[in-house]
């Protein structure tokens, strides 16, 4: 089954294609241009590179958040009409587990993936290497770097981070004296390869279907319903 | 520096872009059509979605062997074109060492690069995670399998190995009961992005002075010298 998957649920934006879960490309960028302008241009290039049109992959799959609100808007719907003009099934992904899949060879560890979510939070979801892939542990959530740390410290088992928060929950973690691992630079952020990955075992559904995760009210619903509740 | 790297080694082709060490972009593909088609296209493409051209990049960087002679061939000549006609330096790398980046986060390993060079052997070096980044055990070599399980042996280390001929290499060291590991999938073939690292710490130089260094002599050259030989 060939697999074109789409990530721009943060910073990077990126498009994969795997065929019976071997990548065959994938372009990947992080330069700060918005993904609006870069996503379906490199999509196009892409195919258009590997002499293949839409109509030859068998689904398109795309992560679904959480992440930045615009981010994931932006790749739902790029993936919805993509789906639905080409008449192909769509899969929608967690963002966490299509990151977690950078550090699915990583053995005796808690895969951990941690986006930055604002407001003293992060995205987070656990998961363990196991002979199918992954092992899922918990929800996605959005949780504290303090309650992560709690966590770790009642586990046995060293967690890996991988993800945008990976960064500044390290140096919690390595201020709390709790054992940690980080992912490379390079396995760092998200990639539609992960996301072909999650999609392989993963439901594939109607576009039109496809709805966003975002695990928290936006910005703008907040502020909404505070108002609400003020009056 | 904005580093634009190169590769096209093996059967994948990638280009990718860093700046001071980070990946801004890649752009990868193993997807068997040939790299005399897909390799310069990658790079336009990928700096036209940066919003960038070749006048805004410091220096330009490729992998010139051990490889395929006809994918090393093509690389070196597109680099060389492209950095004389833009007026850039040029730094050639090691195909191994750029590979062996993909796991320079690996500790208390022996990173082991290894191309399958046909005829019995596989292309490699040897190199250990330092500070730094890398350092080197030994020089790029064409050595058997055999030749490397009894280094290994010898070794009080886990070789832990990367690159196309990984599998091949992966199954004697079972067979021969020698521990070993391999990269997982995403992290197995050449990358632009490991060219790019590797080229951080190359020396630059004038584009016309580039020269592939194969290793061995190529299959033509080798039957020539052998009908000399036999007259």
């Amino acid at each position: 089954m060939k697999i074109l998957g789409f990530d721009s649920s943060a910073k990077a934006a990126s498009v994969a294609l795997t065929d019976n879960g071997k990548l065959l490309c994938q372009y990947w960028q992080a330069s700060g241009l918005t993904h609006s302008r870069t996503l379906l241009a490199m999509a196009e290039d892409m195919l258009k590179n590997l002499d293949m049109k839409v109509n030859d992959v068998d689904a398109v799959a795309v992560s679904i958040g959480p992440g930045s609100f615009t981010g994931i808007r932006i790749g739902v719907a790029a993936v919805k009409g993509l789906s639905w003009a080409a008449d192909k099934p769509a899969c929608g992904v967690s963002t966490l587990e299509a990151m977690a899949y950078h550090l699915a060879d990583r053995e005796n560890v808690v895969i951990c993936p941690v986006m930055d979510a604002r407001r003293g939070q992060v995205y987070n979801a656990k998961f363990e290497a196991c002979e199918e892939g992954l092992k899922r542990l918990c929800d996605d959530r959005a949780i504290s770097a303090e309650e992560l740390i709690n966590e770790a410290k009642n586990d046995e088992k060293i967690y890996f981070l991988v993800g945008d928060g990976a960064d500044l929950c390290y140096n919690k973690f390595k201020e709390a004296g709790v054992p940690v691992k980080i992912a490379p630079e390079h396995l760092r952020l998200q990639s539609a390869w992960g996301v072909c990955k999650a999609a392989e075992t993963g439901e594939l559904v109607a576009p039109d279907t496809l709805t966003p995760n975002y695990l928290r009210l936006s910005q703008a619903e907040r502020e909404r319903l505070e108002k609400m509740n003020n009056k």
